[in-house]
């Protein structure tokens, strides 16, 4: 079983706790989904130890809640930041694309993007054998699912070089499933680079990367968190904790009851949003633990989980619904974005 | 989705405490697989709050291991399991059985049920259409998955009723996918009863309990924790966190830094089996946190993440293999336990 | 694995020969699908070996020709005629009713009934559970998929009434996979019906109809055919023959060169409804074969294949997507049909 | 959907008609299966139209009848028969072997080849990472699934050329469904071969052919006929007409009723291996269609279906389950030919 691959630079602490030189944050709001887009210019790589390029992250609960309404506007929201990635690449409306769906389609957390091949929608074939029956309005779309190494046997990296030698496509998009840092964006989010995929060095597998300067041509990259640690789990109820019992001394002044929580259901923003109390109480609800900034805390899980062979690699209950939706969201857009033909909102009858 | 339905008398903090009249608990070791076995009698009833009867549990890492050789040892030892269960209930060999697989067979680690009833053997058609065809030692064995509430839109225990009354068998085997306490048996573990299931109060869902009470016959259970939600996993980390430091203290008497634990790869056996540190380490490492009971600590951690919506009920992320491969273990032990025809380790070749 | 149930009654040869008195029978085309109409009365009953009732067939090659846009009308249509057989037995907007899904879902030929389970909206436990809680315009639904005997071991109509009885609907209808007696209809047609299910004399299983006569209310049925047996085949393909000689003498007279058929593409639809060359035609080329009757030729061919276990039921070999494109069109038309608040082409959003 | 790609040496009329210089034919029994086995020498290249080379094919109906027993046996003996061509060939147990699986994952018929790459045990990786840890008695294989080119939008040869060229195995080893000239073979036959796979000119498609000429490496193939077209069928029922004709003339020197024949149930291999009556005899019963040579009978059929779009390609109804036996006893098979360390019988523990 392959371990996790990639993150989310939305989760990165260093995006969301200072300013940095090279770095830029827009939070927006579009269609009821949370659009935020980093930029990162080559100033910043190391600090940020991320390649320079667009980050977008959009947020929604569409999949968790199963709303079709809501997973249709996402679907919509999602191909315009496709296409406007494709655009400031200098992507043309002929230009041929290869999209690689990283994961193991028998590991349902791990086959999203195995899935979104099954279902999107596919013509470089009838450029190839018939060119004059292709209508105006799409373009030349090849897809393709390399498995992983524990499957196959071999390097992915391989599987694609040879494919892209062979085919020579203009661009590449990289659809894959990713590891989150947090909880709640689990099935929530999709990130949409022009970065490429680079396995993190803190990840220990051996997989080259998948980028522009790998491959000679533009390389996107859509990703969606589908699993969480056991270490992220726990990192992440001791920070709600600290944040609850802050709430309680903010409300009350003092806390008559330190357990008696039922009566104040703080609604999820304001806990998610809220501070952490200050060292001291930090110290005096979590001792030692309390005191741990969240990289130490982590290294500390980890430390505890992984020789136990507990840090297991979790996925919701409900993954099989959520990937299948998911697969359809990003299958749809992709149609979209990619063909002038398709209509907004008809990426789906196309699959 | 359906909740949370039941748990294992294992996991029971009761049951590991202390004594209590009327529980009597065995430990051992069959093949490499740990057998508890828990007999509670009516005297205990109210005490442990669970039904009166026997609940065996074997504990193997066979599925999560993906070792074939020892998966086939606990099919052997599921069927002795079961059989004895048979014979102390006075289940002859002609007694005529229906097999119950609970679950939702589109979510994967609610699965179980319905596998298991696609994979075990299946006899009581041919003992109605073509009853001289039926070589001895086999008997008659209904098979049934009922689906869940949310697919149905029916009360899953009408459904059951319904096909009892009809079809009249003389015993039902329950099998069903279980939440687990504790992150280490998830696929770990299969517990075996004469109880039936009897949905807990502490659960909400108000389907009735499927007993002997409720359909005059005898009834077997067989379960499997194939999930386990946010609060255990953190609960268990915070326990393990705390063992790691006594251990430490232990064998360094004081830790030059309670971060270098690098050079400590305790083994697991060692740390789950661990104590805890007294209750003035315990509040130096975690604070107030550290104080708790495990019911106190559980109860709090509820009472921040159920507002929140994040007590997720999760599962390992290679759970499609785990849970097909345990289905083949539990359909193999069905035939094997229930046809003295079927030679023990042979029970696969029936599927 | 269980035979062939049932068939369409639009294939039936009296129905296409000759009037018989009590059978009406109307031809229509809506939305560029072929819409036949058969009412058969009391009267005609044993003349037609066929419950009294109205039997609407639908033809359309939406699924062979994996057409979206076609899809969904098909979609709308099924679902006009399903209310209008619903408003013409008296079933009111309040009334609940119980959906069942016969068939194997491991048999995919087989897994139609099952599938549309899958997708199909339930209602009946929001009624129950919650009952302020669900809008207006939706009725109670249930739904069910009481599996086939050689998985489960029961009578399948053992198990109907099971449930029926427990939980007392107000009308069913059931869907399954039919038998074709033509190649051309196989996954192309859509039978409803008011009358239930009857499985025919002719085939050999034991199962009980389901009916308005076996359960007190009324029964309505959705059928597709998605099977043809070899001797359908070839039947089939001896007619093509004969017809295509036939059109070859009728357009040249006398064919210099009886194989030269390359230059002669008849359209479809010709040599589907041309008639068939006179007797002493059809024995030149086919012998005493081409004299025989269509029942005499099914006869002969069944007793030749059936001894030789080659009387193979086959499905196109594209099954997979076929059945799965049918169930979400049967799943659409149930949701459109039942709850007045599904607007015409928004069933799909309720799966 | 790809058409039919590559059919059975046995199945070809001129093996089995007359002595052609440069073919051997051997047919055996072993452990119940039938071994017939082709050598064609580059002399009669030309007149087979067929590479040059070993074709085996064994023949059971194992897979049919759902019997473990006798597809154990099969593995076995498929697994001989590819160690023997490995051998013959030249290949040493530490040659790198590339498992190809052709088909399309999602089309149940044309799944075996994928289905085959998810089973198989796969070690190449564990040779690249930790070289040191393989045990003795395992070779490096790497397995490989490139999809068909209506969801890839690629030529298969293409991903397969690019995949060959990164990693440089030893050998291939592609695995295929194929269509069956007979009713009779379908699920029910594996044809292995040191030949390579060569799209034949009648089939209708631009891919390339996967050969040592192509790769300069040896290429074995194994392939199992899945599904049959309806020109097939029906030509297959035809004859069986005839030799069913003249059984009874034989036996009866004159039939009195010619349709009488339920009274002579013939047994299987009785008819299969039946000479077809004389040509006046054959007139008589089918006419100028009985006078046809097989070549010129299945020409007229094409013709007449392929216009209608009625020439079909099928597979058996109990498909899913067959592919899925077929897929275990190939990959167990490979497991024990390609590994020294895998005990004849004990193939499929390494899945």
């Amino acid at each position: 079983m392959e371990g996790i691959r990639t993150d989310l630079a939305v989760e990165q602490p260093e995006v969301n706790q200072e300013a940095i030189r090279g770095v830029t944050l827009d939070s927006d709001q579009v269609e009821g989904i949370d659009k935020t887009e980093i930029r990162i210019t080559a100033e910043a790589e190391e600090r940020m130890n991320r390649k320079p390029g667009t980050y977008v992250t959009l947020e929604s609960e569409a999949i968790r809640k199963q709303d079709t309404a809501m997973q249709r506007k996402l679907t919509t929201v999602t191909a315009s930041v496709l296409r406007q990635l494709l655009v400031e690449e200098g992507i043309g409306e002929d230009a041929r694309g290869l999209l690689i769906g990283l994961g193991n389609h028998m590991v349902t957390p791990d086959a999203l993007g195995p899935f979104v091949m099954e279902e999107v929608l596919v013509t470089s074939h009838l450029f190839e054998l018939e060119y004059e029956q292709v209508a105006n309005g799409y373009r030349s779309v090849s897809a393709f699912a390399p498995g992983v190494m524990g499957v196959t046997g071999m390097e992915t990296s391989d599987i694609i070089h040879g494919v892209v030698k062979e085919t020579d496509p203009d661009f590449l998009i990289v659809i894959d499933a990713l590891a989150s840092r947090s909880l709640s964006r689990v099935n929530g989010a999709i990130q949409l680079t022009n970065t490429g995929i680079h396995p993190g060095s803190g990840v220990n597998n051996k997989r080259e990367e998948i980028s522009k300067e790998a491959y000679g041509i533009p390389v996107f990259s859509i990703g969606v968190p589908t699993v969480v640690d056991a270490v992220t789990i726990t990192s992440d109820t001791i920070d709600y904790l600290l944040k609850h019992f802050q709430k309680h001394w903010e409300e009350k002044d003092r806390p008559s009851n330190i357990l008696d929580v039922a009566s104040n259901p703080f609604k999820r923003s304001n806990l998610e949003d809220a501070a952490l109390p200050d060292e001291s109480k930090r110290r005096s609800v979590l001792g030692m633990v309390g005191t741990l900034s969240m990289e130490e805390k982590t290294s500390l899980l980890k430390e505890v989980l992984t020789p136990l062979g507990h840090n297991f690699i979790v996925s919701p209950k409900e993954a099989d619904g959520f990937i299948r939706d998911m697969s359809l969201v990003l299958a749809s857009s992709l149609n979209e974005a990619l063909h002038p033909a398709v209509a907004s909102g008809e990426g789906e009858a196309y699959r």
